[in-house]
C-alpha cells in the first residue's frame, strides 16, 4: 500500500533537479533536512549530558517530537523478562504503561523488529484505539521505530504520533533510524553506567552488612549510621554532589574493623588498656584501607572523612585528634549519626569510650536519655548545629529509628 | 588577517542564491554538508560502541581524518597535574609525544581553550617545526579545535593537518566543532566507565588483600589464586569474554571466610569435626553474600563459580557434592589453582582436608612434591586436563610462584 507513495518520495530529489523551480525546491529541502541533521546532532550531544534515567527519557521523547515533528512521542522499553514493553514518561500519558510484546502497533514493531508506517491509524488492523477513547485524543498517522543496541539486540521502540500538517515521509524515517542508533547508544551507555553504579553500591551494602552480621548485635549499624546521616544532611540542606560521598563514607566508616580481631571485638566486658588501643585503632584501618583503593574520582574525599568518624569538635577524638575546623563537615555527621545509633541501639560489649554506669547494660536507652547524652556532648564532641537539628527533627529520627529497629526485625 | 576569508566564506550561500549557475554550486555545496554530517552521525555511533580506550583513540582520529578530508589528525588529551597535553595515537608518529600546554599550536589551542586555524604553517609563529623535521613531513595548513567535557572542563585538543586539496573553510570549522563535541561527549562517558570499572576492582582487591592480611600467612592468597587461574585460563584459550568473571570468582572465593570466627581460621592445631564443619561453609558463605549483590550483568555467574572452588571432580566435595559435570569449569580452573597456591605456600594453620602425616609442617613444599601430590588429585578431586596443563607449563608456572612469592616479599 504504502510502496508508491515510498518511491514518489524517493524519487523527488531526481525529478527535481530537471528544472529551474525544482533547483529552488531542492535547495530548500536539501536545507531542511541539513537543519534536522543538525538536530539530531544537538540531540546525541544532549543524551549524552542526561545524568539520570528519568531526565534521559524526558530529553529523548521531547528531542524526537522536535526533530520528527510530530505531536506525540513515546519511547517503550523491552522488559524482556515478561516479554512486555513499559514506558516511564510518554507525552500525553502521566502514568506508566504496559504492552505485551506482539499487540498493537508499538508492540508488532518490538515483534517483527522493523519500523511500522500508519497513515491512517483508525482503518490499521493492529492499532488499539483504547488508549484514544480513555484520553480523548484523536491518532491519525504513527511511525513506529526499533531501537536496538550495538550488538543489534532489541532493546525498544519509538512511537511517533501525529506528524505536523503532512504525513510521514522518506525523511522522516531516516531521520527516526537515526534518532533509535542515538537513542539506543545512549540508553546502552546509560544502562552500563548504572549496572557499574548499582553493582558497586550494591557489593559495598552486601559487604558491610555482612561484617556487621558476624556480631550479632552490630548486625545493621553501618546501614542505620547511613540514614541517620543522610537523614541529618537532607536536614542540614547538603548539596546533591556531597550526598554520594557522605554515603560511602558512612557506609564504610568501620570498614577497618577487619584489622580488629574478634576476640577484642566480641569481647564480654571491659577492655584492657592494650585493647583498648587495638579497638580504637578501627578508624585508622579504614582510612588505610580505603585509600589504597583508586575510587572514582567524586569519591576522592570518602577515606579521609570515613577515617574521621572518632574525632571531636575539642580535639580529644582520634586517630588524629583533630580539632573543630580540621574535621570534615561529613565527617561530623557521621559522628552524630553513629552516636545516636550506639545509645539507641543494644549492643553485645560495653562502649569503650566511658560511659556512666548507669548507662552500661546492654538494652538500647531510653530515647530522652539517647538525646540528653547527645546534648552533653554538644560542641565538646559532636557538632553543635548537628546536635541541634536532631533535637528539632527528633520525632522524625525516632520514626526512622523505629523503621529501622522494629520494622527490619518484624 | 583570516576575517576576510571567513566572511567570504559565510556570504558563501547567500551570493549563490542570486543566479541559476550558483544554484547548482549551492545544491552541490549542500549535498556536500549532508553527505558530511551524516558521516558525523556515523562516527557518534561509532565511538559509542568501541570498548577500549586504545579503540576509541584510534576510531576518533581515524574518522576526523576522513569526515574533516585532512591528510592527519591527532588528539592530545590534558594531564592536568602535569599541564600538558599527550597523545597515544596520532596518525604518521608511532610513539606517545607530550607537549607543555602553551607551546606549539596544540598547546596554544589548549591554553586559550579557543579554536587555531593556520594556512601557512611555516611561517606561522607559533608552528614548531621541529616534528616536520624529524618525520620528513611537510605541515602546510592546521585546525586545532578544543574538546570540552559536559560541564565545560578542557579535556583535549584534536588537531587536523593538511586539508586536502584545499584551505580549511568554515564549514570544516563547524564540523570539528561538532566532532569535538562528539569526542567530548565519548571521552567523558568512557571515562566515567573506566573508573567505575577500576573503582570497582580496585575496590575488590584491596578488600581482599585486607581480609587475607588479617592472617599473617594468608597474606596475599586470594591475589595469587587470581593469577595463577588467569594463567591457567590462558594456557587453555579461556573466552575473552570470560576473563572478568573468573577473575573476580577467584578474586572473591574466600570472602564466606567473614563468616567464620577468628578462633577457628587461626586455629593453631588439629580442628575438632565441629570447627571442620564450619571451617567447611565459607564457600556456602562466599555464594550467599554474593548472590545478594545485583552485580553487572556480565558478572552474574561469579556467585555461583565462586562458591564452588571447594567442589570435587568425584562429587565428595563441598558445600554440594556437586559431580563433575555440574561442576562450573571456571570453578574447576579456581580449584585448581587453590590448591597449587595451598601446597606451595607457607600456612599458619594445619589443612582440614586431612593431608599425609609427612605434608603437614608449616613451611611451603617442595615443588616436586605440589606436582605430584596434584597429579595424585587428577581426575578425582581437580580436573584431569587441568592438571595436564600445569604440568605441561611447569616452568613457566614456577616463575609465576617465584614472582608471586620472592620478587612480592623484597
Amino acid at each position: 500500500m504504502c510502496y508508491a507513495y515510498w518511491q514518489f518520495l524517493k524519487n523527488r530529489h531526481a525529478v527535481n533537479d530537471e528544472g529551474h523551480m525544482s533547483q529552488k525546491q531542492t535547495i530548500s529541502s536539501l536545507q531542511a533536512d541539513l537543519k534536522r541533521y543538525r538536530q539530531v546532532q544537538e540531540m546525541a550531544l544532549l543524551l549524552n549530558s542526561q545524568s539520570s534515567f528519568d531526565e534521559l527519557f524526558r530529553a529523548i521523547v521531547s528531542q524526537v517530537s522536535l526533530i520528527i515533528e510530530v505531536d506525540r512521542t513515546s519511547l517503550f522499553l523491552l522488559d524482556e523478562d515478561k516479554h512486555q514493553l513499559w514506558t516511564k514518561v510518554a507525552e500525553g500519558l502521566s502514568k506508566q504503561i504496559t504492552i505485551a510484546v506482539g499487540v498493537g502497533l508499538a508492540g508488532k514493531c518490538a515483534l517483527q523488529g522493523q519500523p511500522i508506517l500508519v497513515h491512517d491509524a483508525a482503518n490499521h488492523p493492529d492499532f488499539d484505539s483504547g488508549w484514544d477513547d480513555k484520553l480523548g485524543y484523536k491518532t491519525k498517522t504513527v511511525l513506529c521505530y526499533p531501537v536496538f543496541n550495538r550488538t543489534g539486540e532489541l532493546k525498544g521502540v519509538l512511537q511517533m504520533i501525529n506528524k505536523r500538517d503532512d504525513l510521514f515521509n522518506i525523511q522522516d524515517q531516516e531521520l527516526a533510524e537515526v534518532c533509535a542508533a542515538q537513542v539506543g547508544g545512549a540508553l546502552e551507555n546509560f544502562q552500563l553506567i548504572e549496572e557499574l553504579r548499582c553493582g558497586f553500591e550494591s557489593f559495598i551494602r552486601t559487604l558491610t552488612e555482612a561484617l556487621d552480621a558476624k556480631h550479632k548485635l552490630t548486625a545493621g549499624h553501618s546501614n542505620r549510621v547511613t540514614e541517620y546521616s543522610l537523614f541529618l544532611a537532607a536536614k542540614a540542606n547538603l548539596g546533591e554532589d556531597l550526598i554520594d560521598v557522605l554515603k560511602y563514607s558512612a557506609l564504610l566508616h568501620d570498614l577497618g574493623k577487619i584489622a580488629v580481631p574478634d576476640q577484642i571485638l566480641t569481647k564480654d566486658g571491659r577492655f584492657t588498656p592494650r585493647e583498648l588501643e587495638v579497638m580504637k585503632s578501627h578508624p585508622f584501618w579504614t582510612g588505610k584501607i580505603l585509600s589504597r583503593m583508586h575510587l572514582p574520582r567524586n569519591l576522592i574525599k570518602v577515606p579521609e572523612i570515613a577515617a574521621s568518624h572518632h574525632e571531636r569538635i575539642d580535639g580529644r577524638g582520634y586517630p588524629q585528634g583533630l580539632a573543630n575546623g580540621a574535621i570534615p563537615y561529613l565527617a561530623k555527621i557521621i559522628a552524630v549519626a553513629d552516636v545516636f545509633d550506639a545509645l539507641s541501639s543494644r549492643r553485645d560489649y560495653p562502649k569503650y569510650d566511658g560511659n556512666k554506669p548507669e548507662d552500661s547494660g546492654r538494652e538500647a536507652l531510653k530515647m530522652d536519655r539517647v538525646f540528653e547524652i547527645m546534648q552533653h556532648g554538644s560542641g565538646t564532641q559532636l557538632d553543635a548545629e548537628l546536635v541541634a537539628l536532631t533535637l528539632k527533627h527528633r520525632n522524625e529520627l525516632e520514626q526512622l529509628w523505629f523503621d529501622l529497629h522494629v520494622l527490619d526485625d518484624e
